[in-house]
């Protein structure tokens, strides 16, 4: 390890520190916080991210960075020196290309918006939203061009989320992944609507839905010794360090898959977390690498383990058991089929599997017009209700259920919805790759044995850390690019057979 | 508000927001952290805390300082202006009088001083221990060197806790208190022992107690928006503004009291920093003024309230009917006498109302001497036991049953212990105000309000933040000194009622 890249991390340790302690704050915002603690709260979280701030873009770091660059000139692209200063003089330009006053009118423009947003939600009238989205979109634009591009100032946007991966690259990545889903839903369509009315209509007590929450992710191989599981309205994950990840996941009375699946979502967030090396703590290599990659890991455990065939061979009986009420009447089959439904849905994260990535490319395609202006801010609505009719065939009632239903406009945050889709079909890449070097590892699954999958990320994804882009680590450990045809394998595979295709 | 005072305002938010947000990730640390968190705890609080030192200490803080001493000079000595500079000006000199070598000294010897001392307990060897505490004891000696005193080394440390009181002024208290507490409890030890097997033997439900210690935190007024209460091993209170005040609780399955007891002696110190104005968060004037100030309140609550006849007059059918299998035949009368039982105990923390204090003449007196040499650190079991002997009667088997049960000394601590009877003695003080004014305040008890008690607090204690010291505010209230008639008073009238003495 050399001197400087030590002086570099030993700087940073303080700012990452301020982060992390910034993250245990917003966990307990959201989780314990008693309500009328919100306007401290928000000073404390305003003073630690201030100061970060500070700590990261002051001159010393530039210096420390440049004596630290000469130092692993010549050193093995992926060795840790040279790939922690590499991540590090990525993320000091993106936080020292905008300028302050840019971030602060960001800041004032979303919290504005934040609240305008709920507003309009709540009386289903767009235009309230409208004159801060306006604003939001111009931020955004005037913030691409700070970041700089070269092809689309979508992609500006883009890589502050997924880096390395181009908008062109997502267009065509998208585009496959429609020539094969919207034929598939299509199909599905015309088969005989599932019966899911026993999850629908049915009630599921919370104590036992949570019981089975904490089964499950010790089953995953989530340590609770650095971690543990808490009720919050929104779902997340969030880390203090690799030996301090914690989930959080929301229950209702009836339709008993949807909260577990959510932890269990979470769940592959934490794994990725709880997986990083410990060396790699307050360095910049610390933590998930990209949206993408973290993504693909919770949408792998939702997705190809808990809706799975042979996960279910195993808990279904312990469901039984749990809800006698509720499922005693109930067959595998009919269990199996009713959770794995496939039906055309206003809101993306109430989606099945085929047709949430629908959800993802009306966001997308939607956000690229705003920001280039072929889409009026004053057209989203109808621009939407259109685009949702097209993928699904469907008309949201109002906006509330059409484009006001998701938080990231009015967060400010623009370029962050392909990721959604980007991680699906790189957890069907993993998942491919996982099976053809394990071939027995869905047998395991009939007997809650995730171990083999669990490691196998660990050494393909986890071990690195924020190391490599998502298309540096397919290439690596698959010898692939980001391709869509793995998930759309296992859609047509898995589907075919649930609906006797 | 004048310019230069609002500049160093401006100024000092940003450490007390870092101390503020530690103090956050010490709650999650006590309450919620997976145990193999602590490492980056660790990291995380020596980071927010090195930082708010810093800042704290820095050359800015004195120009501003002096600017603004400058601005208040000739304000009215009560003045929020006039106060928060005097206030700060105190923090200040006591933060830079200390150089902070000694302060790294101290926090390696401390950090190793704790578990030496937690392997002593266990191994019931003071010996283990020793050589930690004679570091202990040289540090205490060189920082009270440094932070300068009059009359005795223990004044300096003593006014780290409790401003404005001299070693001096506590032994005169504490004589007077002795005169009277040692007879009393002779008295009672005379007297036939008062039966409380029920407590000891029986068992109570913990979800029902921790439904007890809501319901009598809600009737108290502890705003429940503005705070909540966990449990944790050690109960402590804790805040991150007035507006977020929590406590925790410990509970056992017997002695039913016990958890409910110290909930409300949290609860005590939780009202006082609700109570405290919003105008003084985020300044220097912000949260409780003194630790003895700070236990008057605790105090007060848990004794001259939570063990008062009138109390238990309306609390008493509520318990009865929580534990019926354990209180069905009890009556008011054998309860009320056997949650007062005054009985000599080696435990200060489970130490009934009379015997309490003897533990703290004990610690003082030993410190006090540790401090000028005139005890050995070798010689301190022998000295404790001795003390015992002396005030109590008893003679602890071991040393973890005698001078390795408090953790203080571990922490480098020295000169707090006497702020616990400081407090108790002003509880009994403010009480008596109290009842003079509202003179049927414990009436009131008997229907569970106690919002008269409440305001009578906040109006003269709470309302003042860090402006006072407590003789200031004693003088200022009451037109007293920290006296200790009325503790004797209160003491001798309620246990002469109980013991027929």
């Amino acid at each position: 390890m050399g001197e400087k890249v030590e002086q570099f991390k030993a700087y940073m340790a303080r700012p990452l520190d301020l982060h992390m302690a910034a993250a245990v704050l917003d966990w307990d915002q959201e989780v314990y916080m008693p309500e009328e603690g919100i306007n401290a709260r928000a000073e404390l979280l305003a003073t630690l991210n201030t100061l970060a701030h500070e700590l990261e873009t002051a001159d010393e770091v530039r210096y420390l960075l440049e004596a630290a660059e000469a130092e692993v000139a010549g050193m093995d692209y992926e060795s840790d020196d040279a790939s922690l200063i590499r991540v590090a003089r990525r993320d000091y330009d993106q936080q020292t290309k905008i300028p302050a006053e840019l971030v602060a009118r960001e800041s004032r423009a979303t919290s504005k918006a934040f609240v305008a947003w709920r507003k309009a939600r709540e009386e289903k009238n767009f235009t309230k939203f409208q004159p801060h989205l306006q604003e939001i979109v111009d931020i955004n634009r005037e913030k691409a061009g700070c970041l700089g591009y070269k092809e689309h100032p979508y992609d500006a946007l883009l890589n502050l989320f997924e880096t390395g991966v181009t908008t062109a690259q997502v267009e065509s990545l998208f585009n496959e992944l429609k020539a094969g889903l919207v034929p598939l839903l299509q199909e599905i369509a015309a088969r005989p609507p599932v019966d899911d009315t026993f999850l629908v209509e049915r009630t599921y007590a919370e104590d036992r839905q949570w019981e089975l929450t904490l089964l499950v992710l010790r089953d995953m191989g989530y340590n609770f010794k650095r971690g543990r599981q808490d009720k919050a309205p929104h779902p997340f994950t969030t880390n203090f360090s690799s030996t301090d990840v914690r989930v959080t996941t929301r229950l209702s009375p009836t339709l008993p898959q949807a909260g577990l699946l959510g932890s269990v979502h979470e769940g592959g967030h934490a794994l990725y977390e709880q997986g990083i090396p410990e060396k790699f703590n307050r360095t910049s290599l610390g933590g998930g690498a990209t949206l993408g990659l973290h993504e693909s890991q919770s949408r792998l455990w939702e997705n190809q383990v808990a809706l799975s065939r042979p996960f279910w061979t195993y808990y279904f009986p312990i469901m039984r058991a749990f809800f006698p009420d509720a499922l005693h009447d109930i067959s595998f089959d009919r269990f199996y089929r009713a959770i794995n439904k496939v039906q055309p849905s206003f809101i993306r994260v109430e989606a099945d599997e085929v047709t949430y990535n629908m959800h993802i490319f009306a966001r997308f395609e939607l956000e690229k017009d705003l920001l280039t202006g072929d889409l009026k801010v004053a057209d989203v609505p109808e621009a939407w209700n259109a685009k949702y009719e097209s993928y699904l065939g469907i008309t949201p009632p109002d906006d509330a259920q059409g484009c006001l239903q998701d938080i990231h406009w009015s967060h400010g945050t623009i370029g962050y919805f392909p990721t959604y889709t980007l991680g699906t079909a790189i957890s069907a890449q993993l998942y491919a790759g996982a099976l053809q070097d394990i071939p027995d590892l869905e047998a395991g699954f009939t007997r809650a044995e995730f171990t083999p999958l669990l490691d196998w990320m660990r050494s393909k994804v986890h071990v690195h850390g924020r190391k490599f882009t998502a298309p540096e680590l397919l290439r690596r450990e698959l010898g692939q690019n980001i391709s869509a045809r793995p998930l759309l394998d296992y859609m047509r595979k898995k589907y075919t057979t649930l609906y006797e295709l």
